[in-house]
């Protein structure tokens, strides 16, 4: 552990992956004090109408 | 928040998914008092072959 | 299945989960099509400052 | 319940997938005394570029 | 990875955790080839009226 | 969205928790261009005997 799950609707690039997960592995090494090697991070991208907001889809108009 | 994550096996409808979005965000408005724009909704459709109950996967005779 | 998680920050009332319990049960019944019987749910009820929205937890001023 | 979420990177055979759940079925009925009718095991196989370890995507080289 | 979440209502003794820990990751090195350093296991015990089956909590008479 | 969900053994002090939140929340503002009040953050705290790494709970000697 830690164990961090981020789930967006849409899509990332691996580009954009990579630079959150160094950053957050970063940000938690920095104050939350625990090894890099133990942070795992899942990344998990919704089709926006797998998403709601307000009883909304998101890809609704 | 709140921040719901419904799993199922199988798929809904984009149908399925924006009234089940709306009742569920409803239900949490008059009940819990949320606020609707608070409430996140996550729906995850994994394939039968991703699911087992009482030890046997979904898509097995 | 399904299988739905309710995460919220603060506390809800017996009462309150088990109005939603019924509520969302018999919403995925009626829209899903899935019997009453198969629906789990599962709710989270976490301290204020375990959730932070807009990068603030929430139990700050 | 028990309700178990395995989410590794990459994937799995279907063979694979039905073994550990039978074997995680039976592990929670043996240990835990839990009926097999009630496990629900749900498996969600990520793409290697949406898992980090130590703040590097796994396909990175 | 893998990263596996038990989740189920009441309380399993430090025991069972142990063991069903122990037999968890050896049936994902065995079955799935994952070495056993990189499997994390999280137990999460929720009060029993904090989970629903068949829309009642399980606390209910 | 985004909603990340950080999971680790153990405790957090509620410093510490402000400021993972403000710096991840800034991460996904800068990288993923999430404006940050859609980002929510929530903590699970677990007990070192609820998370096992290779196979044995943290708590072990």
């Amino acid at each position: 552990m830690p164990y961090v799950n981020i789930r967006i609707a849409g899509t990332l690039s691996r580009e954009q992956k990579a630079r959150i997960a160094e950053e957050i592995t970063d940000t938690l090494e920095r104050i939350a004090l625990k090894p890099r090697s133990y942070t795992y991070i899942a990344f998990d991208e919704l089709p926006d109408e797998n998403w709601a907001i307000a009883g909304k889809l998101l890809d609704e108009d």
